[in-house]
């Protein structure tokens, strides 16, 4: 089987950027992992860079880490930074020794510091790994498919916790033990909703107990990270009875994300292809037509080591969806001063359709 | 009291970077998180910006977020992006209004591709927040006490967790557990280090029970966030009975951290400032005349929003340490296939010496 790894020596032997690479700068902690398996950095900081070169592939990292990568990954040769050893006087070593001048750099993560001191000794390109990313190995899509089932299990926990006096912090502070008691990480800051807080869509949980009432909407967008990816989902469920006109808003989000993914079972499976921005268009233009207000965001995105990665589904976007990409349909409507709701699962697209990797209930639930 | 907005603006004003500024793009999140107190974003992706305008600042993020920052965030105000509105156009209007050519920007968080875009419409010039941050406020230095002091009970509570068959990856889930119970987030990923394992500093927890053997050494390096501020403390204790040279380990240790603090006691409270090499090189020195390998990192880091921010205590520093500045002392000795030892501590420097906010005891704990 292919490794991601070999998929990207492969664009780069096959499709070089105009003009050829001589060499690859990958700086993107998500990148490191993608071609290493080695989840151990911190993502806001510069720990590690890959070089990789025509015949041989470098891990560049400093003494905190060296010890477990060396250990842990194959198929790289450790460079050590030093306090004597700093990354720019490795690299060019390295260059050097591989006669490298055009280097291939992730213009998308670069910061404009680090560009400007690599200018000064090479001339650089850039590469972007979006698309090789956007399609998933069978492997990880097994990995997404195990960590959609904890999220599964998830709900399934946290739905006999709301109860009357709960506040919004308690329940996502619940939803973050569960899953760091099932040995995963939270993939994102968890969001639950209560009343007119849904009508936010990236609303912050609040201490106050007071605002679970009776009819209540419980919007739950969470998410779990286990062995480096991630999963995502968001279910709106009712404190109590729903009235009409949340019962309306909630048939018409789940008739559009329906129509969204049927989609794929009628027009993708002639074409083998099809737009982004057209299953964005499918769920958007319904929700409109119930005389609702436009979904205020994309319909949907790619998932795997990040929680958003390409593809994008949105109506700007220029993305092609193909066999192997992961990715969320989440269709919402919000209502300033009322509230929203949510519905969000997430899709594999296979030979002959789109396939849930998230099984939790849709059927409207009244706790 | 001065705000950290109001700590820019002074800055802006009185000493503008050659050439003069018209209006700065903050686009770090944790910069979003100092100037607005405002804590939503993830730290990995792009989610919000502020143009600071000489007259006026504003909020730029999209419909997600905007309720919460409208109803939570003062002195900004919100210029929303949305499918329509994208950021780049929001950009060129309020730029217009306010006539910036000159934008200033943070070159060592702002990508290459999104500098790309910038540049065709600006001038730009890079503006650094590093030396605002680094000195910290009351109202910062509360916050980082706080912060510590969760740090100190997790220490306490895990040490009774310490018993033949856990595993390093359950004692690093037990930390975490306690945290999150206490309300609060860890600042990084827990380093949990039986036996050899302690020898490498950026240690992996694995799974493995038997490696608690007797005489294991157990290095725990782990971090509390609290309202948007991190800590950051290393203890290393003994499982079982200490051997001589796993006591001379320690001991040269707590000497070098002891020398490290104390040396602000005597030079720096003559001298008003001091250098952050000055106080690496007491440390590192020291545990080299012992006959031991020097430290393979710095001795150690500024800490606040971010786990390592300015001021850095390295052989190389060009850092002044200066009253209000909060950060690690940690230095450590690492014997490859034998075993490591590091502890580390939070100091605040005030105006006659240092002053720890970590309170974990050092003595030597054998259990």
């Amino acid at each position: 089987m292919i490794t991601p790894l070999e998929k990207l020596q492969e664009k780069l032997l096959k499709n070089p950027p105009a003009g050829g690479l001589d060499a690859l700068l990958i700086s993107s902690v998500h990148n490191i992992i993608y071609f290493t398996n080695f989840p151990g950095f911190a993502t806001d900081e510069r720990e590690a860079f890959l070089l990789i070169c025509k015949d041989k592939q470098y891990f560049i990292t400093d003494a905190r880490s060296s010890g477990t990568v060396r250990n842990n990954v194959k198929d790289f040769e450790l460079a050590e930074i030093a306090a004597y050893s700093p990354f720019q006087s490795i690299l060019k070593k390295l260059a050097k020794k591989h006669k490298v001048k055009i280097l291939g750099i992730e213009e998308k993560n670069l910061t404009v510091s680090e560009f400007k001191t690599l200018s000064k000794s090479f001339t650089t390109k850039n590469f972007d790994t979006d698309d090789l990313r956007a399609v998933k190995t069978p492997v990880e899509i097994n990995k997404i498919e195990k960590t959609c089932q904890l999220g599964d299990k998830t709900f399934d926990y946290i739905l006999k916790k709301i109860k009357k006096g709960v506040s919004e912090k308690e329940l996502a502070i619940k939803i973050e033990l569960f899953i760091k008691k099932n040995n995963a990480d939270v993939s994102f800051a968890t969001i639950v909703a209560f009343g007119k807080n849904s009508a936010i869509p990236h609303h912050v949980p609040t201490h106050n107990s007071k605002l679970l009432a009776p009819n209540s909407i419980v919007l739950l967008d969470f998410g779990v990270k286990l062995d480096g990816y991630c999963s995502d989902m968001t279910r709106t469920v009712f404190f109590g009875k729903a009235t009409a006109e949340q019962r309306k808003m909630y048939k018409t989000v789940l008739d559009a994300q329906t129509r969204a993914i049927e989609l794929f079972n009628t027009k993708y499976s002639i074409h083998n292809t099809i737009k982004a921005s057209t299953i964005d268009k499918a769920a958007r233009d319904y929700i409109i037509s119930k005389g609702y207000p436009t979904i205020p965001h994309s319909l949907g995105h790619g998932i795997g080591i990040q929680i958003h990665e390409s593809p994008r589904l949105s109506p700007k976007s220029k993305d092609i969806l193909k066999e192997g990409m992961v990715f969320s349909i989440e269709p919402g409507i919000y209502i300033p001063d009322f509230g929203g709701v949510r519905i969000e699962d997430l899709v594999v697209l296979t030979k002959s359709g789109s396939k849930l990797l998230t099984h939790s209930p849709k059927t409207i639930i009244e706790l």
